[in-house]
């Protein structure tokens, strides 16, 4: 069975189309890597690259594009509306299918051994890569910013996980990580009153007594008329969708409200979807093997 | 958007293990084809191979292995209690990803037109790519067998879609087609009465009055003491499975029998799971190119 990861690598150079297009080169040459989107934002001066493929193929172009982007990017020049801590600031990796969070964190791991000793970097591992629980959110790695990080590395609570203890003179620091895919999933609901989708989102969300892997709050759609609880799903494989689902309508029963709807948006695994079939169709003994179209990712 | 279908040829040799091999090598060494599966049958004498593809790469390899099986097979020496009429017997193609019936169609009779041409052989097309509703059916054709085939194909209402209207010496002659895929979907009851499960099949059943793509008898698992309701969904884009389970509930309601699961039985194509998912959670707007999966398969 083939093993599939998502990986959304941030670039600190959101201008120079030139060496944006040398940035992602190697993704879109690498046997067993697809390039889903890059997108670079001006303003922040930024670029986030999309990609899914193989732990091998994402860590060897992960480690070429980190090269062209050490080589081209000067953070000493670098502005931006962004926090950021380096020329290859973060690089997130998910598990997509038949990999592990621990596999997940092994190829975060590898990659960031790897490039610190071949660009001589300071890297920190955050998220479910993290060494400890003060290095789990990237905002309290990151504070302070590129500018502040040559002090930073320097004091004994923040010694980096792989690397020098001294920034790299114009590729600052990287943070590598591994984490579960959001899924962005949204439930509409039949009225206009953004008071009750906001009291509702709290009851579903992690945050106030709801589910474990959920995040939500209320949105108002003003040109339709309605309110949606809007949720980041922060872990599929153990909050699954339709628990969210469920827990919205029984929470807006008790205010005579119906769902007329829901929306998921950008991209999610397939098995968050089968898990939902699964669930309402009461399977029994089920495989993603059965799924035709996954046999033919078994050689990738 | 990469096109995927699927391809279960039937070829009568199930006993001699060299000419096995040499038949399914295409399907093993052509881009873009994923052997799935292949099984002989030694009393029935034949061969079941299960593959899926590109178009392309589907009809290259299904050529060059009915080259192979037409060259070792010898129809005149064919045993076996399974009933056939050619070394190359039938030939079925399914749409499985962004291909319609029309284009599966298409594909049957490019491959009927230059196997025709190619090795001489009288070729029947069946099922969607029928010409004429007498030929829907593989068993119609087929009746006589190889044995009755060389007067058979001499009649003008059995005149070949393509090809000579002599049988071919050894090879006798071949069916090819196009049908959707099935899907083996069973529902099991909180009951051991078999007749009620019976009662339900035929309610839900095309030709009970039911569902138009539902196949439907009742089934007695008696090691579980539960009867099942054991369905092919035939068309699982216009008949999907969550109308079957929801109808299978309510008429099990009727007799105050619950739905205790359900089964998937063998390979589906993931949009039949997609459908029940956004079937149950009302899901507005979604595009299978929003699993991440799917984009791994675009560049086949």
């Amino acid at each position: 069975m083939s093993k599939i990861l998502e990986c959304i690598p941030n670039f600190s150079e959101g201008r120079d189309e030139e060496k944006i297009e040398k940035i992602v080169e190697p993704f879109k040459s690498t046997d067993g890597v697809k390039l889903l989107d890059y997108s670079a934002d001006k303003d922040h001066n930024r670029l986030v690259v999309t990609m899914i493929g193989s732990p091998e193929g994402l860590k060897q172009s992960m480690l070429e594009a980190m090269e062209i982007a050490i080589d081209v990017i000067d953070m000493n020049e670098h502005t931006g509306e962004h926090p950021r801590m380096g020329a290859v600031d973060v690089v997130p990796f998910t598990p997509v299918r038949n990999v592990t969070m621990e596999e997940a964190v092994e190829i975060a791991n590898e990659v960031a051994k790897e490039a610190a000793e071949k660009f001589d970097l300071p890297i920190y591992l955050y998220e479910d890569a993290a060494t400890c629980p003060e290095r789990e959110n990237l905002a309290d790695i990151r504070r302070g910013e590129y500018e502040a990080m040559k002090e930073k590395v320097q004091k004994p609570e923040w010694k980096p996980d792989y690397g020098s203890d001294k920034v790299h003179p114009t590729a600052g620091a990287t943070v590598i990580g591994a984490r579960m895919p959001l899924v962005a999933y949204n439930v509409n609901l039949d009225t206009d009153d953004l008071e009750l989708a906001n009291d509702i989102a709290r009851k579903v969300r992690h945050s106030g007594g709801g589910l474990r892997y959920c995040k939500a709050i209320g949105i108002d759609l003003s040109e339709r008329g309605i309110v949606q609880v809007s949720m980041n799903m922060t872990n599929y494989t153990k909050t699954s969708l339709y628990q969210a689902f469920e827990m919205i309508k029984f929470e807006a029963k008790r205010y005579g409200v119906n769902i007329i709807g829901s929306e998921l948006i950008g991209l999610l695994p397939a098995q968050a979807l089968f898990d939902v079939a699964e669930y309402y169709l009461g399977v029994e003994d089920f495989s993603s093997e059965q799924i035709m179209e996954n046999r033919l990712l078994e050689d990738l």
